[in-house]
């Protein structure tokens, strides 16, 4: 299933538990594992991970249909909601700050846990919060998007944001489990459907030629429940092996230097992350062929493939990415379907790739 | 030199280099190792640490002496200062923030390097950034007061305050190298020396009789270096066997619990750190003549005994602590000295504790 560099995974399998269908993945680090369970329901699960004598602050935000909120709720005896507004601006240090004394008010202590329910604004800020309060809480993650599903379920990878600059601020730190219940995203708008599964299809670029196939089948929405798996097995087997993003990890990074890019020459607003990864990826598959397949991949998914904007202002938002190091920054290439590669390219060489990549057009 | 829980640190030595004495104690921790150097112009080992191509964000206070900072910043080729003023104050969300900008607006990058030149706030709040900023980067800490020389130096806490609750926000954060120089101290005040000091008596009282016995001496001041070290091998001790505080680590609390709580009682001004903690640690030693000693050695030490407080106020914000679990907290009370144990006790019965301590003066 994987490149050869990643090895196989074998803490992984499928489930009939009461007569519903569900997959785990084990993740396991150095210092800690934890359970991703996956399937319909798989909230229900909640109930064997909870404690009558702990308190449970759910953090969510005013876009989580109310019945999800009420099921995660009903699962604590002791709980609190609190609500942020949705949207990248709740990444801010002023709502940190509130979710802080928020937890101080309800009286959270240290062997207490955080719940985060929402998408990948809740799950970072969520996570910052339990990784800093009292040193670190325990904290669990319900992901209701496809994206938080497939990319902040494994990693640890929480932050916030500081003047416009996407997650300076954070913490690598892990969760108790991770519940991925493919039934919050029947209300989730298509776009973002689709925006999300981008990383997925990142995954399957970078190494899974396998889930990459997917994507070219016109009914690959018939098998998104196997896009999250695939794509997660591929989080888990890099993740597992450099953590902290010394090498391997780095491929992970694959569209995503221009991408942020042009997700802040947009002011976070326009385009949504995946769309602006898509873009981002373009320019770094070495084959034209590819480079044309993925395209046609994209409009399926309904991801625009030309956004204007200008080469100089992203190359000058880029040079203050924190992914940045001196002059030159490792960008991940990919030559065949399942296989990446690092190079690290000066800032003029970069533009001169994009600028060449929008002349062909 | 130690009491037998604690074993034998091996790992330790002293040393002549050019003519200058100097301590070295190595910190080892599951993932991470660092020297502490102790002795005078340590400082001037800060040149063995850096690179020329790396940048060096110097955190200090305005009160820290204008040559000791042109020293430390005399070693680094690339680097900036800032300043943030003297206090407890500075441990907030908006210090913080403001400094994760200033690292921003400098430039910083993974690879780069906070510097905390300062008290205990500065370990504190410049630990904190360097744990967080970019998930993690780099950071180097010399303590320039007895307080942060003796707690801070070892065990990786950092944090900030949040509405009067004091390191409630924080991490399990490890400096690179820790550089103790005594030429620090030369300006500080009198009182804070004796306060900081405190914190090596209480290491004495709960693992350490050779350290205490020093204190009963008239002219402990003499053998400070000693006692600083012994102190400094007490800590490693005790962190190196319970990084994360779930056992042998919460000895180290010992007098902290009403200690923390007279401090917030009189609104972090009064009072120093260490000389609540004195009061604290005079409540739970079960020896009336040793407790009787401890207070000649504070006496000396010119530590106020007698301090008025509203015990049922103290209470609770003892209540609010974030040591607080559940109905009981665990305190620590020592028997001998050199010799502690941990018991859980109910609010109700610590104040009982302090009330009959109260009666019996």
């Amino acid at each position: 299933m994987f490149g050869t560099q990643l090895g196989t995974a074998i803490d992984v399998g499928a489930f009939f538990i009461k007569g519903e269908f569900f997959m785990e993945i084990q993740i396991n680090l150095d210092h800690k594992s934890y359970p991703i369970f996956l399937g319909e329901n798989t909230i229900d699960k909640l109930q064997d991970f909870v404690s009558d004598t702990k308190k449970y602050f759910i953090l969510t935000d005013t876009n989580i249909p109310e019945y999800l909120v009420s099921k995660v709720q009903s699962y604590c005896k002791q709980s609190t909601i609190y609500k942020v507004v949705p949207g990248e601006g709740s990444k801010s240090f002023a709502t940190y700050k509130e979710v802080c004394e928020a937890c101080l008010a309800y009286g959270m202590q240290r062997s207490d846990v955080l719940i985060a329910l929402g998408g990948g604004v809740i799950g970072d800020l969520g996570g910052f919060v339990a990784s800093s309060y009292m040193r670190g809480i325990s904290f669990m993650s319900i992901p209701t998007t496809t994206l938080s599903q497939i990319d902040s379920s494994i990693g640890g990878k929480v932050a916030i944001n500081l003047d416009h600059v996407k997650n300076i601020i954070g913490a690598f730190y892990h969760p108790d489990a991770v519940f991925i219940d493919f039934t919050t995203l029947d209300s989730l708008p298509k776009r973002h459907i689709q925006s999300g599964l981008v990383e997925a299809l990142k995954a399957g670029l970078i190494h899974d030629a396998s889930l990459y196939e997917i994507f070219k089948q016109d009914n690959y929405m018939d098998q998104l429940e196997t896009i999250v798996y695939k794509a997660l097995l591929v989080k888990k087997a890099v993740v597992e092996q450099d953590e902290k993003e010394s090498g391997l990890r780095k491929t992970l990074n694959f569209g995503h230097t221009i991408g942020h890019g042009i997700e802040a020459y947009y002011d976070l607003k326009t385009y949504y992350h995946g769309e602006c990864v898509a873009l981002g990826m373009l320019y770094f598959l070495d084959d034209p062929t590819l480079q044309q397949q993925v395209k046609t991949i994209l409009q399926n998914m309904h991801i625009p493939v030309d956004v204007d904007y200008d080469i100089q202002e992203v190359m000058q938002i880029i040079a203050k990415d924190k992914k940045a190091k001196q002059t030159h920054i490792d960008v991940i290439r990919v030559d065949v379907p399942g296989h990446s590669y690092i190079q690290a390219l000066e800032l003029s060489e970069i533009q001169q790739l994009i600028e060449r990549s929008h002349h062909e057009k």
